[in-house]
């Protein structure tokens, strides 16, 4: 989530982090919660991954703190969600999944970028990516006391996790950061997206009950 | 929380401390949680908001892991409150709830003063301060499975923001820190005191179940 | 958990790692998680306490999470798990309650001894390895959205917190860190198992409920 120069990429993170607050807002307001329950959810949600990912590598205070940009734009996507609730959830629900598997893709790519940029090894940094992609997710379903849907739910941070090891391969083959960042964000959407229309979803196993 | 030479803002740190340890001990009771839960649960609720926000602003090893002082005071409220459980429970509610706001005063002022001294932005150290308040309690109600009632219940975390707000905004029209912080805390408390009796508390919007 | 020359202490640190590894898996599997909720729970629950531990003391990036093998013998544990449930749950209760009191005693010694390394003050340093010692536990139980069983079980946390006690003062005392770290882990080590054995715990308080 650090500045980028490429407009495209700037598009694709202030994206990210839009819809993520506009969905860790909505989650708060289905559970009740008023106005600051509403405003933190949504600023957890969009910044919580790329926070856990940077205490995690030791990049202090991380970046989503030391910008403010970034809250500005969680807070004001969380705003705008408490204020036109009825619009945003007339929305229809492939749009916001499509723009979340956008999110996710570009949020695993920076995150695994910004790992590799800082020494991290190619193995954690796949993981560094994930949770930089999930990760708020993850806090803002714990802050509701929900089970991670992360665990549980379909491919999602395996989309993640496929896009971060999309973009490591690619580095280690000597591609360039941005092509290799590129297709590891391609990767990890078009993963996503057909795990949404294809309904995959990982194997489990039955426990026994004793 | 870091050691001050102003006997009144020691008395209240040290009063904030050991509050904030009685209701996790209190909340730790409550929720048949043994001694040694008893004791977590007032260590984290009077030591967790200063603990996450140095972790955020990368202020480590935390204050409040760095002088013995602070455990020692956090562990002795919960062993107190242990012991004598039953006359703690027999303290005025409206006591505690005033001993409850200056703690939370306190703590959003130190902690938004603090992050000023790192050179943290003003408007993430309004958070940092915000933090500092309430992540204690924040944390004891998820170590209990509890959505943090911070996120939902009138005006608290909002008291202390805007506490937090006001020593910012002195700070920027030329005041030195400590009237900065003395209004700052002064703030805070009002307010937090006027929520409590007035019954005021934050919108909320009605969710739609589909 | 930083890499030790002693092969004893490297097979410990192993051990302790791969059958946190195998709790996590196993809760992960009762919860009807997928695969990748199995893994990271595994991952959790064996390289938590670790990776609270160095980001408190601001050891950052974690141990865990600098060196790759740690996090491979974590997920190949989760995976393991995965694959040979029958067989896991078939092992004798007792032989991975023994186990898991030997990866406690470990992470309780080591836990402490990087902490004192690190200049942490001695009492903090035992919090420290406690931490250690049961934090992936309490980490695996909040992602499933339970009350950390360490806080309400049994001698669990208080052995670790014990074999941290004995490894500090024998320091202090004027011993040298290994056979400090030996006669710590036989204490955390004993306490359990007899606690189990002897079916001992914690006082508790009736709550008042009005």
């Amino acid at each position: 989530m650090p500045a980028k120069q490429n407009p495209l990429v700037v598009g694709l993170d202030i994206t990210g982090t839009f819809i993520f607050a506009i969905e860790g807002a909505l989650a708060a307001i289905q559970a009740n919660l008023d106005l600051l329950g509403v405003l933190v959810l949504g600023f957890s949600t969009a910044l919580g991954g790329g926070i856990i990912r940077d205490v995690l590598i030791g990049a202090s205070p991380p970046a989503a703190l030391r910008d403010w940009r970034y809250a500005t734009l969680a807070l004001t996507g969380g705003a705008l969600t408490f204020i036109c609730y009825r619009q945003v959830i007339a929305v229809p629900h492939l749009a916001l999944l499509s723009l979340d598997a956008a999110g996710l893709a570009i949020f695993a790519v920076a995150g695994t970028e910004k790992s590799l940029e800082l020494g991290i090894s190619p193995f954690i940094a796949t993981m560094m990516g994930t949770i930089t992609a999930v990760g708020g997710g993850a806090l803002r379903d714990l802050l509701l006391t929900h089970v991670p849907a992360v665990l549980r739910t379909d491919i999602y941070a395996t989309a993640a996790l496929f896009g971060s090891i999309i973009l490591v391969l690619l580095r280690r083959a000597g591609l360039r950061p941005k092509p290799a960042a590129f297709f590891g964000f391609i990767a990890c959407f078009i993963v996503r997206m057909l795990a949404i229309h294809l309904h995959w979803h990982l194997p489990s196993v039955n426990p026994v009950h004793s």
